[in-house]
């Protein structure tokens, strides 16, 4: 009685799992002896974090990285406790104790996130603290029962450490200092004062240091050569410590851009690290967009919402059941396409909610009935192509892709 | 232990389903007699489908429409078996006999997807048929355990309904017929075989005609009152149908276009439906960005990917933790804003993936801490502002609000 979900949705996605994998691999060798992570937030960048973190560990990476609080607990769940998991945003305030709950390494991005984070760090005692900043215990409760002497652990607001959770506190940070896009990470000011004061670092473990690449798709940028001097100026302020600058694009520039450890997202998931030049990353999806309808039309007839397109002749239109609701940008309007049998279709006119049009003219009507499918994204037309025609990056097409597509995952071994 | 998922949200939608419920009454008092259905499709708009529809339902609305079979599956679910429900796209093949039981109403787009539901139609036995289309079952189980004449309900390929399952058989349709969309429903030359041939529609209990304006945004577009007369023409040929080819937008046109039932979507959830007039419809969402980090800039920084914005002054920016995966278009790189206490503040250089920048240089520096919030949508800025900013429609920046979102809804009843 109930259909194939293939069948019944509007739009099939596969995702190939072996394809991320072997992306990861070539991204491994490209940069060993350094380490290389595997960047999987935004749901993996779309494409499902659960399958594709496990495709990834399977690989052999041992690093994650993720955005928020919420993802890095959902891919607790998914790696288990050995994986190491790190957030970039850093904790909000009041959800330090729940990083360290889930031993999520969290990303420090300003003086306010460490002090935070270093009051949570109850299982390293700091040594004699003061000017101004307040030493004593808030929490009753939590001195009663600690064994350890007290700490400025209690200084957190909303979630004091239980007894119990205090066994798991993993004091793990990663420190983000920014070298040039001014969006996260310590100010060149808020850096001279952490190594003016070696106090208001105290009592965190430093799992490494980090920065993030402006303009990496651009090799020739100057930015990324003034980044590479700050990040090791930033560097040689915390000797010994693992140092990370380059992500999918910093890859590709030279070999010391990668330092200790590199955290690719969009290279995994088949974005051209290099735009303009040719992807050495394999493609990972592919979408088909079922037909609903086909409709023969005459010259002059017009298509879509703000009857935007007339016909300069006629022919026949696919009406496919793949909208900007599941994330095909209505920027594709009058310039996306479509694939049938390797043969490109153009859309036509507007991108609707639930629906696209392409003009089929040119197609063997045998090979466009409803029924049928468009192939909207794959070898011949990838997600930078795509992106492209919207006006956008390959990122926003795969992190837009839609809640009703039916996703289906070839298997890292399978061919 | 957990906190707060507000708090821990890089930001929070609040839905208000008081403002939707008064949307809804308001539209339905402006065409009455007429019926006023709702489009829950594309989740509700990307709010939520299982409280708006419930919304929706106790302010009074009883027909509702979705764009997908599994869309309808879901509503019914929420909605219980009193609610008419109907579904745009019509049945791909292979799914009609999870239409009937699920009683959804099909939307008929074109006469496959009229042939296929109508063989279906096993309640309601045809009268004698030929002109070789097959009359004989295929499906002998079906035959020795029918109570009914044999009928053509067989030809179902994957889904033969099952005698339980032909108890609940809603034979039920709606007829879409295209007037000017050239997207779904009949062809001029698909209606003219249909009413040529009582035969192809012999079976079908029909719940109405349907048709989509193209331009109802535009009220002087010449296509509407082109497409009012097409209407108009098709209906002739069944008289007695209940008919329905107003949107949101062509309610706002003369009374001749409400005909017996409107099927409003976008105005519900705020979007202004007489563009470039005064927005009748009351706000629904609201979007609030959390800010992760607070920075000095000086001038000459750039800020962002690309580099692509430099500072032409000295300021303080605030980088919050909404990017274009959350359904922040990457279009309003540049140009979007937020607002903080009412006062605009500039989203600056290019939207990141989970992370978008704004000057708040001219704000109290107390109201602009990490932890605070940039209103994103609301009263000073809704849907349809953002929309202009990114270069396209409300309804885009709907569908695009994103899952990582916190969701809070305010019920109808409070204030």
């Amino acid at each position: 009685m109930v259909s194939d979900p293939a069948d019944r949705a509007g739009a099939v996605l596969d995702i190939d799992l072996g394809a991320i994998a072997a992306n990861w691999r070539l991204l491994a060798a490209r940069v060993a002896p350094a380490e290389c992570t595997a960047v999987v937030k935004a749901n993996a960048y779309g494409l499902g974090i659960a399958p594709v973190a496990a495709a990834l560990a399977a690989a052999g990476c041992r690093t994650f990285f993720v955005a928020t609080l919420d993802e890095g607990i959902g891919l607790r769940a998914i790696l288990g406790k050995n994986a190491e998991i790190s957030v970039f945003n850093g904790p909000l305030a009041g959800t330090e104790a729940e990083f360290a709950a889930h031993r999520l390494v969290p990303v420090l991005n300003d003086l306010g996130q460490i002090e935070s984070w270093r009051r949570l760090a109850v299982k390293a005692p700091l040594p004699h603290r003061g000017r101004g900043r307040d030493p004593s215990p808030r929490d009753g409760r939590l001195r009663a029962t600690a064994a350890d002497p007290p700490s400025p652990a209690s200084g957190l607001r909303s979630s004091a450490p239980s007894p119990a959770m205090r066994e798991r506190v993993n004091c793990s940070a990663m420190l983000h200092v920014d070298t040039g896009m001014a969006r996260l990470g310590l100010s060149s000011r808020e850096l001279v004062t952490l190594v003016g004061d070696p106090d208001l670092r105290q009592g965190i473990r430093w799992a490494g240091i980090m920065s993030h690449l402006a303009c990496a798709d651009t090799p020739d940028h100057p930015l990324n050569a003034a980044q590479l001097t700050r990040f090791s100026a930033a560097r040689a302020h915390f000797p010994g410590l693992r140092a990370s600058l380059a992500a999918s694009s910093g890859i590709f520039l030279a070999g010391e851009f990668h330092h200790d450890l590199v955290r690719p997202g969009a290279a995994l998931y088949g974005v051209n690290p290099r735009p303009g030049g040719p992807n050495p990353m394999r493609q990972v999806v592919t979408l088909k967009g079922k037909i609903v309808q086909v409709r023969e039309i005459d010259s002059g007839e017009s298509v879509g919402y703000g009857a935007a397109h007339v016909m300069s002749g006629p022919g026949r239109l696919a009406t496919v059941a793949v909208g900007y609701a599941d994330g095909w940008l209505r920027a594709l309007s009058h310039r996306g396409c479509g694939r049938i049998a390797g043969r490109r279709v153009p859309l036509v006119g507007r991108v609707s909610m639930d629906l696209a049009s392409f003009d089929v003219s040119a197609i063997d009507p045998a090979s466009a009935r409803p029924g049928d499918s468009i192939e909207l994204l794959g070898a011949d037309y990838g997600v930078d192509d795509a992106a492209a025609d919207a006006g956008t990056i390959g990122y926003e097409i795969l992190t837009a892709l839609g809640a009703r597509y039916h996703r289906r995952y070839r298997a890292a071994g399978s061919q």
